[in-house]
């Protein structure tokens, strides 16, 4: 991976010599830091690793910390370990918001949120080269654990910013290690010098908040489009479900006498990817992201099952058809398997959520001006901006992912499309920021 | 558990006191030594872990060479920790033996193995009360790692004793954690004084093998007798199957594009469980024990899930008959499931096992001879009993299992088909080592 950019940075260098005396917004640093970045947690083919609150996530947002320091910025951090660098404008109050995550799922590309972060940075280093004083100060922030994998609970930081995520409720979610929200948030150590005074950034004092994001699927490549502006955001409702039989010895019980609970199990995927396809037409997407079976040994008929299921959509009642055919589901396999019962336990569950009217409005008239062509669209994938939207005027810009795929170290986007995507991010910031 | 066999200790002694005069096998001997045995790797409600080579499992083996060397008897060790006690005969060889393993499941009962120990030293030491003097050693033997749930190889202790499993070989076979059995076995520290002089135990000098075993499943208990004599031990086929996809944003990929590991998976755990279920008149069984997830994240659509499979039968016909009908899945899930390829490793293909006539003979004639009810059976389950068979005549007695399951928690034998069985080897022992 790291090959291929040091190549095309190469092979670019002699245009962008060219375009960084025209354009404060550099190509060349946008994925120079990327760059840096993705070495961070990296297993070579393997992708990169930085989930949240480990060292390897940490040692990403002190990175960040020293690029906002180098640049002068005025460095804060809140309870829930949120990193906010401000550039003061004429007035103290309100902010305008840019920026979003660099922790990552396991075996995860480098885009993925560190494209958001890295963009809001070049946009303040543009503010800052092209000599504009805002009138707002703007403001870069890294959320913290944004990714699910770790905790099982997504947008952490954007969640608590917004006073979604209490503090009481942060023991409740542990890692497969058994380690809470709360516990490996003791164990970040900042400089003491960035942390806010009263613990809490103070979100009455944002203007609007914008996340540029790399698109996690194929619509915009497919288009032939490099930038999506995201009306509607698809939020995900989360299960976990267990399934109990009865364990016993592979070679001594005869397959009528099993509680197999994970041929039961079998059965409730097939049936959640079944009930997902039925409603391809609405978007409605239904995943078992994971499985874990007990106790788990070759010669054990397993006696126990659990899974982690992931059901999102845009529509309503499609979404609920699928949640309702899934409990349907789960009675008739309970009556037919002899022996088997399943516990479902609803881990989340949210509303789709829309962005604010003026932002995609704001960031349609920005594109059309600067001829970046364009389509509104949904996002599937949660963003730290769906909590964000809860409070403030929020939106969020979907750059082109010419892999078409994210979640994956195959995960792979075309620098000309993060470097568009940043000089529409850098128009729609100087006209909030200027009044 | 314990509770209860403390319960049915009082309860019985009274006529305990009473048979102990009269017969030289003690229940109550056998009922103690197998709750000492079930304390150790015991987790309470989640029953007994005591996998091959860990603390728990030699901290069980050398409970058992204390209990050997109170009777005075010869204790060795080979170069697999196969542990040996022998009680001296008139001549030196050759040896009747006697015995089975301990170490156990994830999560396992309490008699599945430990039986077949105690019962082998309570025959010693009832030839040693009744003061026989035996033409022929008889000697208990306690063989290493019987179960393949650490390493994924089962009988590891008996093959190696029967050279069917070689030196080399034993760095190939590996636990979750990577650790070899050549890794374990150079973590066992025995007492020197123990350790064979050349290493290896002489199979040539053993005049026949006899293991006593619960039963794994409810035939006895159903038929309502006490005693099984094996006239044919299933042996498993067993793989690894490796089910590769591509992992991607579990909102962001439709259901249409997704190359999803684990419900191809799923497809095949269910497809195997429907071959074992076509061929129940035929008592061949699959089992899909054991299942992993890759990256196994709930916002990730898995790109990779691998399984172990267990495949018995004592039917060369039915079992073939699963074998290929798997094989032919795999190739049409691969051809309908597009982007879904699927890797087969054969972790081990062996035949059924017979056991040796002369000792089934010996059985039913010392069974009929005593009033104990017994029948002629298959053993589904794999033993010790499979692997000495290759090489020296072996016979496997098996006993109610009156919870009728075995590998969990519930496992349950009434302590008085325990002493019948005990009773019987004794008695087959005494026909073996009189001349």
């Amino acid at each position: 991976m790291f090959l291929v950019v040091e190549f095309m940075l190469q092979h670019i260098s002699e245009a962008l010599k060219r375009e960084v005396g025209i354009i404060p917004v550099s190509k060349h640093r946008l994925m120079k830091h990327l760059d840096e970045l993705a070495r961070i947690g990296s297993n070579g083919e393997e992708g990169i690793t930085r989930l949240a609150f480990t060292r390897e996530d940490l040692q990403a947002r002190e990175r960040v910390i020293n690029w906002a320091e180098e640049m002068g910025l005025d460095v804060r951090i809140d309870d829930i370990s949120n990193v906010f660098a401000r550039r003061k404008g004429s007035r103290a109050y309100p902010v305008v918001m840019v920026g979003s995550h660099i922790d990552s799922v396991t075996n995860g590309g480098s885009f993925d949120g560190s494209v958001g972060v890295v963009a809001a940075m070049e946009v303040i280093r543009a503010l800052e080269e092209d000599g504009i004083n805002t009138d707002l100060p703007v403001e870069l922030v890294v959320f913290a654990c944004e990714e699910s994998s770790r905790f099982g609970c997504s947008l952490v930081g954007s969640k608590y910013l917004t006073g979604c995520l209490k503090k009481e409720e942060l023991a409740r979610y542990v890692d497969n290690n058994g380690v809470s929200i709360l516990d490996a948030l003791a164990g970040c150590k900042f400089n003491k010098k960035y942390c806010l005074s009263n613990g809490v950034f103070e979100k009455e004092k944002i203007k609007a908040f914008i996340e540029l994001h790399i698109e996690q699927f194929d619509t915009l490549k497919e288009k032939g489009l490099p930038i999506g502006i995201v009306d509607t955001i698809a939020a995900p409702t989360r299960f976990r479900i267990t399934v109990k039989g009865v364990s016993s010895h592979s070679g001594a019980t005869p397959m009528f006498a099993r509680r197999d609970a994970l041929t039961a199990a079998s059965e409730l995927v097939l049936a959640i990817e079944g009930l997902g396809r039925a409603e391809a037409e609405k978007h409605t997407v239904a995943t078992v992201g994971k499985i874990e079976v007990k106790p788990g040994n070759v010669n054990v008929v397993p006696g126990n099952t659990t899974m982690l299921v992931d059901i999102r959509g845009v529509d309503y009642n499609s979404k609920h058809r699928v949640l309702k055919g899934m409990e349907d589901f789960i009675a008739f396999l309970t009556k037919e398997r002899k022996g088997i019962s399943i516990e479902l336990e609803t881990l989340s569950d949210e509303q789709p959520v829309n962005m604010a009217p003026e932002i995609i409005r704001l960031a349609q008239e920005t594109c059309s001006k600067m001829k970046v062509e364009f389509q509104e669209m949904y996002s599937f994938a949660g963003h730290d901006a769906m909590a964000m939207a809860k409070a403030v005027p929020t939106g969020l810009i979907l750059i082109r992912n010419i892999s078409g795929i994210s979640h994956s170290p195959k995960e792979w986007v075309d620098p000309e499309d993060i470097y568009t995507g940043t000089r529409v991010l850098y128009e729609m910031v100087k006209q909030l920021a200027l009044l």
